[in-house]
Order: structure tokens, then sequence, then C-alpha cells
């Protein structure tokens, strides 16, 4: 590269080669480093000077201070031995095209800033369809669908706004003067539903938190009585959204069942499938697409267990018409004759901001690189190392299991109670050799809510030897 | 890098380098390129499978399909020949920083998921506060603040529905029976205001648009008309939005004559000085920041002029309370000691999503090699090259400029009236040696709204020679 004319000059080849090799030496090292960071509040910061430098500094102080300041405040989710929340997991095809997509520098908010940065994610989009087995009324109309596509979000608390948005000005378009909106999830339900919906301006009075069966799904009776019952008190049912693999426990509301309801009272059924719904690139597993044809829309992050850098959420709706009007306003300065066509995507009306990165090259590089086969593999290793796991615990009277475990999660509770499980986490957490998280969820045999905790199986260099590891870290922790 | 389990085999250094040296070659040669894509809708896929591939691929194979179907697709924002819109301008430091923030992979949504990812944020929202000279109320605590502080969005558009949310937030605090919200910002206002206030609920019927002045800032007393009438109609004024250069022409809204409004009437005040923000990293250009002391909320696009890959938006506010109030929505599984002591930022708080990248990394790169000199260098030899093109333009009495000409972006008109100023962005743009776009604004001497050519000047690596060769084909294009 040429010097930048009035940038200090920057041997981009050469720091750009160390910026590499130093990537490959973190990921080889990263299970040795403790998982969870184990520095105070403050300390990062203190480390580095308080306000910027007048003149530039030498490119080998910034490489250094990485080492000496930033690796041992990371939590790092790359290593193997990170078994907290859902993972975030990589794969070396999908930093680089993050690291493409930063070269390029282009923004993709119409198609003709980028063509290829709208194209490729259409494509991008009905290929993800197609390996998940999505009913056709999400793909694009050159996908073989006709009036639904896919875009890529920045996370599926994004792709809830949105298709909370465009729930709420589908049900004021048929009557403007409807009265008081109100949603409805189960109780194990993310917290992104209630802030979308607030953000919306629909304040938490209004989301209704649906009761579960002794699964932890939502009770579609229940639903139905309840959207009944607000209908009769005058109103508005207008969303309902189905967790496909909540986020505690994995727990599957029955969208098939949901989705008559929400047909007889015109509600909009968004699936947020974030984690469970890659699982549905193997046909063993294909059953967490379920009612998918029966959704107005349905998300699932290829950034948790697709092996695709963070930020990648995959949001499709059948109606894509409904979304767009929600969300686009064109002013003057952006008009373009393609736009003017008809004939191309402009990705800013499907999203909540006006510019985008061009996320598609990191899914392509990495579907590329992988194959279908390759994917599902990676699927398959987590989902047999979680049983493999939580055979050993049902082998153990001192931990049980929360049932039916599936897919990557396996979530435990201790036999000796809501104190020594979280008195586990922490002291797991504390020793840096793994670390993984804990929820609170009702629990069988009597419905109590107890402390849980949760094994989450999804980075991309998880091996059995890791879940060796950490079964005896598990024990050796446990009180005598 | 190790095999990664049931991944095919990657060889990340071999593959990593190919691509850095192929950006460093790409970065050299994009101002050869068309600088708008000249491919038509649909060709792009068209060069692509229909359908993923069963199996992996070889490598060699997607890098070639870089150059034979992306390249041609890119409108190639990187081109010094690029002055459309505002500019999404890089360096080579800050496509390291999105390198290295792909590579460690960490999802910063709690301080305990990665303190270094919130902590060098929260000094680098501190660095630049200082920068630009703002007031110390958008400090942090630790950077010599009280109850203000900073968070990176990805998007102007995002932080104005966080303010939005924001401000809505606080006014039903005080009283949750008000009235019907009422927002206000110039009628040149952003697009990204009505949609956000759309998305929060607050349809356009209630944004008023503020008449402005001949050039073309809002007049503050009718502002204050507007919202005294709103008033007494029982509608409650609750925020107001100020343009710091505005999207088509760099207008100007009076803070400071704004501000006491806001105050009076207890209206939020945002001021998105997305672009022209940056410029106050120099004295003589600080005046951008005037009424900041005043503001609520305050914006500006390091993505835009600071050499920061988009997307990086710093947003601050004056009381993160009202920011977190608004956002927080906590579930047990996210529950940790770190947020429970109150002695950290949980940055999930701050925004929308609750995931969130490593994007202090590319900021502080870019900082430290730049320096505080080196990107004033940048924004003076941008700003030096609007004015000498104005200049120019200015002796050409086939061009009008509008005037006041401002920071990087140069507005003008063909003495030939509209339809020669439409033909002659549309060739600019058709030839492919550089693209510059258009808007429609009321205009000198009487009002009438026209069309108007802008060039917005603030590509990295834009020189004098690639502005003396725009003013030849500018005028080479004219009619005869």
């Amino acid at each position: 590269m040429k010097p930048e004319p009035p940038l200090p000059p920057f041997d981009f080849r050469r720091h750009g080669h160390a910026m590499v090799d130093w990537i490959a030496d973190y990921l080889e090292r990263a299970e040795q480093l403790p998982v969870e960071s184990q520095v105070e509040p403050g300390w990062v910061r203190a480390q580095l000077p308080q306000s910027p430098p007048t003149h530039g500094e030498s490119w080998d102080a910034v490489q250094r201070d990485i080492d000496r300041v930033i690796v041992p405040g990371l939590t790092h989710w790359q290593s193997p031995n990170f078994f907290a929340y859902f993972p975030a997991n990589t794969c070396g095809p999908s930093i680089l095209g993050e690291l493409l997509s930063a070269g390029l520098g282009v923004q993709g908010m119409l198609w003709s800033t980028s063509p290829a940065c709208t194209e490729l994610e259409t494509l991008m989009m009905d290929w993800l369809a197609e390996m998940l087995g999505l009913p056709a009324r999400f793909r694009s109309p050159e996908g073989g669908g006709s009036q639904g596509g896919g875009v890529i979000q920045d996370t599926a608390s994004s792709a809830m706004l949105c298709a909370a948005v465009a729930a709420r000005e589908r049900m004021l378009a048929r009557d403007p003067r409807a009265g008081l909106l109100v949603a409805y999830a189960s109780s194990q339900a993310h917290s992104s539903i209630e802030k979308s919906l607030r953000i919306a301006g629909i304040p938490a009075s209004r989301l209704r938190l649906v009761p579960v069966d002794e699964h932890l799904a939502m009770r579609a009776d229940d639903l139905r009585t309840m959207v009944e019952r607000d209908r009769q008190a005058g109103l508005v049912p207008f969303l309902c959204v189905a967790a496909v693999g909540s986020t505690s426990t994995m727990a599957i509301d029955p969208v098939t069942r949901l989705a008559p309801i929400c047909r007889d009272h015109a509600m909009w059924l968004h699936v947020d499938a974030a984690m469970a719904g890659v699982a549905a690139i193997c046909p063993e597993h294909r059953w967490v697409t379920e009612g998918a044809e029966l959704a107005d829309s349905w998300c699932t992050n290829p950034h948790k267990w697709l092996a695709v850098n963070f930020d990648c959420d995959a949001f499709w709706v059948a109606d894509r018409a409904a979304l767009v009007r929600a969300l686009s306003v064109l002013p003057e300065y952006l008009r373009n004759s393609a736009t003017e066509s008809g004939k191309v995507i402009d990705y800013r009306d499907w999203q909540v901001p006006l510019g985008r990165r061009f996320r598609a090259l990191k899914l392509w590089f990495t579907i590329r690189h992988a194959g279908i086969e390759g994917l599902q593999r990676l699927v398959r290793t987590h989902v047999a190392l979680a049983q493999s796991l939580a055979d050993r615990m049902r082998a153990d009277p001192r931990f049980i299991v929360i049932d039916p475990q599936r897919l990557g999660l396996v979530c435990f509770r201790l036999a000796a109670g809501c104190e020594a499980t979280s008195a586990l986490v922490r002291a797991v957490n504390r020793s840096g050799r793994a670390m993984i998280s804990s929820t609170r969820v009702p629990t069988t045999p009597d419905g109590k809510e107890r402390q849980v905790a949760r094994v989450s199986i999804g980075q991309t260099r998880c091996t059995a030897a890791h879940i060796d590891a950490l079964w005896n870290l598990l024990r050796d922790t446990l009180p005598p």
C-alpha cells in the first residue's frame, strides 16, 4: 500500500502478516489461558495513558500492548473450555471474511452502493434457508420464493425489534385506531423481547408471559385463553414470539400449536431459534424448524454455532413488504435509479441502522470452506459431546440433569441444592480452567424455581478431551 | 493454528498473509477501478452457484472468486475518487483492529464477558471527547466526568434511536400519563430521525419539521413557537434533534439557541454531528461543538472521517442513568457479581442489541498510529481540498457553489438548471472516474427547491491530484 498521504506511513503488509500470525498463535494457546478474565474492575484502563497521544506511536508499541493489556482483560470466548452463555464461535475462513470486509470498506446501505454486498447476502440467506430446510416462503424470488426473503442482522435482538415493529405496523395498517397492542411470549422468553417491545413503545405491562409446561415450553391452551381474554378487554394482540431453544434451558415452544392461534387473531408469529436453529443443518435435528412454514419471521444465529464470527444473525420474513413498509424512509439524497426500478433490494429498509457492513463474506467463506458436510460434522460433534457429558452426570447421583437435554446444552443442578450449584459455578469459573454459566428456572418434580448450571457446548475447537477435562473439573470441585 | 477438529483443516497463516497482500494490492489499485459498480441487477448472483456446496472447496477457488465476482460488484468506497454521500474512510491500523477483533472473537455484552472490551471502549470515548474538546459532562467518571459517558454504536441511526427512547422514557418517568409525545427537527434533518421515531412508536405526524433559514439551519424562533403551540394543544414536546452538519448540505442548526427552548420545556436535546463532529479535532473547527455543554446527547462518526472502519459511531450522553433506565433488562442468566457491584459498565444497557463486538480496538489502533496530529492533518487536508475545489467553481460562471461551503463538503448546482445538474451527476458516475451524489434543497436567491450536486471529500487517500482530476472531469462533462 502506498503511504496514505496525510497519515503517517504504515507498512500494512508487514504488520498485517504479523497480526495474522499473532491471531494464529492466540487461537492455539487460548485453551491454556484462564477462560474468564481475572482482572479487577479498572485494571485495564489503569494500564493505559489517560489521554490520547499527540504524535503517532511506533506500531511495535501497539502490538506489545495487545499482550500486556488486552489479553489479561479478555474472557476467552474462543477457548475450547468456554461453555458459558451460548458460544460465539468462529473459524479461520470467517475471520478472513471479516478482514476482507474491513479491507474493502464498502457500505451496503443500498444495492447501488455495492451490488455484491446486497446480492451475495441475498444468495447466502437462500443458501442458508436451503441448508436448514426452511420453507420456500422465506426464500427470495430469485431463490425460489415469492414475497419473502432474508437479511443479516447484527443480533437476534435486532431481528426481534424488526419483527416487533413490522408486526405493530401491520396491525396499525389494518386499523389505525387499534387499541392498546399486546404481545405474548413464554415466561422463559429472552430479555430481548421485553427490551424490543419497550423500544417500540410497548411497555412490559403489555407483554404477557404465557405459563410453561413441565419442559418449560409455552402452553398453547394458555396462550389462547390469554389472547381471548385480552381481546374481550378491548386490547389488541399483535405479536407472539416462540422460543425454539430458550436461552436458559433450550426449551422448545410448540410452534405448530401456537400458529393457529396467531392466525385466528391476525397476530405476527416470530420464531427465535437463535442457538438451536443452526442444528437444522443436520436432518436428524431438522425438527427445530417445525412450524416454520406457519411463521411470519424466523431467525437463527450463524454467529453462535455455525463457525461464523459474531455479528451474524440470519433473519427471514415471509412478507418482505410488511418489513419494508415498517422500516423504509427514502430521503432525496439516497434516491437512485436502481432503487426506483424496483428490481433490487435496499437492505437499509430491512434493518434499524442505515449503514451496513459486508457481512455476507464471512458466511460465504465459511460455507464454501466447510461445505454442508463440514458444518454438519461441527454440530454433530457438539451434540455428541453434550450427550456424553449428560450421560456421565446421569450416572452420578450428585448431579441432576435437567431433561430433556437438547442439542449442545447440558443443564444440571446438584442434589446438594441451590447453594451448592451456585458455589460450583463460581468455583469452576474462578479456577480459570473452564467457564460455565447459571440460571434459575422451575424444576421437576415440584416446579420450584431452582438454581441451574448451564454447560453450552459449541466452541469450534471443543473436543472430547475438553469435555473430559470439564467433567473432571466439575467432580473435583464438588464439595466433599 | 491447529486443525479445527470437526472442520476441514485451514492454513490460516498462509491464507491470512495472502488476504492481507490482496487487500494491500486492492487499496493501491482501487483508484483505477470504476468507482460506481457497473453491473446490472442480478449479475453478481448469476455468477455463483444457486445452492451451497455439499463438500468443502479449495481456498484457491474462493480467493479467485473475490476478483471474478466480488470486485466488479463493488462500489469502491475506498477509491480516492469516491465523493458520494459521506465517506466511510479507513486506514491500515483500523483494518487490523477489525482483524484482531474478529480473531479474538469476544462478545462484550457485559463487563465480565471481556473487561478489556468495555474498559478500552470507555477510555477511547474519553480520549475522543478530549480530542474533540467535548465538555466534561460527556466523560466517564474515571475520565473526569461524573454522570455521563460514551459508547460506540454501529451508526448514528442507532444513536438516534437510543436518544429517542431515552428521551421518551425520561418524559414518561416524569408523567406516566403524559399525552402524545412530539419531536422536533429541521426540515433538513436526516431520515434516521423519522425512522427512529417510527420504530419508537411515534408516527411521522408527531415529528415537527421546523422551518430553516437561508442557510438551511433550523430557526430557533420557529421551534419555540411550534413547541408552545403544541403544548397549548395538550401535546408533550419531548425531543429536539439538532443537525450539526446536515446530510444534504452541512447546514448547522444553532445548538446554543435551541438549548434554552429545550430546557424550558424539559425536552431532550440530541446533537447529530455524524460527519462534521470529527472536525473538532482541529482547534480552528472546534465551533462544531458549540452548545455541546447544553446537550443531553451528542454523536459523531469516526467511521466517516477519522480513518476508522465502519461501523463506529461515537455517542455520548450527559446522564448515563437515563439511557440505562431506558434500555436495561436484566435476566437471571446474565446476573454476575461485577454487574451487581455497580462498579462496572455493562454496555448492553447502552444499546439496542445484547451482543457487541470489540470495536474499540480499531479506534485505539488508529489514534495511536496517527496521533492527534496525524488525524488533524487528515481533516485539514480534506478541508483545504474542498476549499480549492469550491474556489475553482466560484471562478467559473457555469457553477454556482451553495454557500456557506463548509468543511469537506462542496455543494453546487449548474447555472444551466436542475436538469443539467442531474445530468452532470449521472454522467460523472457513469464515467467510473469519480462518484458524486445529489440532493434537492431550497436554494438562494429565491428559496426554490433545486437539484444540487454534492462532492464529499474525506477518503483517506484523497490528494490534490484526485481533486484536480475531478475538476477536469466535471468541466469536461458539462454540456457544451
